[in-house]
């Protein structure tokens, strides 16, 4: 990339997304990319596993592009801001002059980005497609009496992040007494900070992107709880 | 950090320090620091854990200056460069627009760097203060007869590094014969490089701090031993 | 490094080469200079283990230029392009003040490094050497009926590399059916991807470095077959 482009300002942000694990990828990115300068370019590559499409793909948004393979990482992003243009990698010129059908992300989607970087415009790397791929991020079921969400990521303390939103909470709870249900287990209350709750104790609390988490002040809940990805979270009201 | 200081270099120093493990946070950072040039700025993030102040600091020593929770990581440092300067970061303009509770080292500290990378003064950061967080960190005994410290840090290699400093050993030692006792073993002499000591033995040497380091030639001792941060060790005089 | 030569570009390839491996250092810097501009400096540290020889070399190929212990970790790069001069870093004006016997890599090769960076000629480092030290890398043993080469490299995803290229291949398969064997295991055919192969299936593809590689379509084929690196690899004509 610094060979196509010597100014571009490399950061690293994630090296550590499980392998093949897209909705993961897409969560991760989901979580950050709104920190970066308007006009940041994003290449993002989760090997797309079985059966995807091996296609690439460009794309802009308002404020930022995005180059990553056409495996749907990119949907969590899209849902906050819709991309303007997406296109398929198909201008060879901008890929390296061999492409190893097994390092595309070396070959094809990093190049792409860094002639993006050069000031490339985004049609010039393939043709405009709308059939990208999008897929389904698990969002919370509000009922009457209850909000069920799940846990979407783990972050590497171990903290336990659902779906569920700090807006959709409020709106829900509507200044009601809540009790929260995780694995079995029964939290009275959302804190403000991890420190408020008791060291070792299970506590709840809107985190980083504001969305309900559930954690132990100085402690690792998911391995605590022996929860990962997927587990049901739910929000009960309190008579 | 770009958004704000677009030409600010980022070096990423250690992204494995344990979670909420303040000591060992301040001791990498004390091992590293006076390898940067000049006028660096040091952005450290160890959460605070327990019980400990939630307010941020930035401080300025002769050659550095450091953005921190006020939680004692940068008491090492200030062991060797007294701070000229510390404030608390309280001016709101110089945060993100919300700040979250359980993420203060992206909206509050990573900001504060960045100004001041951009070159604004740490007294417009926040009203300074002089009973900033300051923790124990353990000296080593000396007695006639035997001289007493304990493990500090375990590096990626499983070394071992003692708080046992080689001035401190040396007046000890004063030219006579001595013998390392760590975790039961007896260690007879100090060798000049891992690669002295025969392969899979364990040895003692003054390691890239200049503290006496307790290791095995191509080999990992804190598995070894079985020991980490906080074993004893012990350098008697040897008739 | 910053300190000497503050416009320098800092890319960090790897840091997890398994200690004291020298062989796998050698040939991850293999799969990957040539992707970097023409002008890169490399960096590379690997601890040279037992009995190995403690001195500093820089190296000038006609591309790039090289900083190691002469330990043999450059030598996959030399088998590919033969340096134009190897010089031991002697000069002692281009290392810090004190060097510390345990951390050369500090002390000594990153600052020749930096200097290099700067525009300081390799000669100016130190004297020139034909004797630097070179490594055995294994080669492929290419029979009338068989071709046999060993697992060389152990990729994060678990795929294990090979040291079979795709040139030898071709001249010993000479469009002739094959089989592979690994571990007691047949691998019927080479598929072009790994999505080619069903989920779960031991697969063999040329991989990005082109060369013969075994794995398992979005699994792990080290952990699966419980093999790393120097298990023999052997493909044979199938009648």
């Amino acid at each position: 990339m610094l060979g196509i482009c010597p100014d571009a300002t490399l950061v690293d942000i994630a090296h550590d997304v499980p392998a093949h694990d897209v909705p993961a990828g897409a969560l991760e990115l989901a979580a950050c990319y709104r920190y970066f300068p308007r006009g940041t370019i994003f290449l993002v590559v989760v090997d797309p596993g079985v059966g995807s499409s091996r296609r690439g793909i460009a794309a802009e948004t308002a404020e930022y592009k995005f180059v990553a393979p056409d495996n749907g990482v990119l949907s969590a992003v899209f849902r906050e801001s819709p991309p303007k243009k997406v296109v398929e990698l198909t201008e060879r010129k901008y890929a390296l002059p061999t492409v190893s059908r097994t390092f595309e992300g070396r070959d094809r989607f990093a190049p792409a980005a860094a002639y993006l970087a050069k000031g490339i415009a985004l049609v010039a790397l393939g043709k405009s497609i709308s059939n990208y791929h999008v897929i389904d991020l698990p969002a919370p079921a509000v009922g009457e009496h209850e909000l069920t969400g799940e846990i979407v990521r783990v972050d590497r303390f171990g903290n336990l992040i659902t779906n569920i939103d700090r807006r959709t909470f409020e709106q829900f709870a509507a200044a009601r007494s809540i009790a929260i249900d995780i694995g079995g287990r029964d939290i009275p209350r959302i804190v403000a900070t991890y420190a408020e709750a008791p060291p070792g104790e299970l506590c709840a609390l809107f985190g980083s992107t504001d969305h309900l988490e559930v954690a132990i002040n100085a402690g690792d809940a998911a391995a605590y709880l022996g929860l990962g990805r997927g587990a049901p979270v739910s929000v009960r009201i309190v008579k």
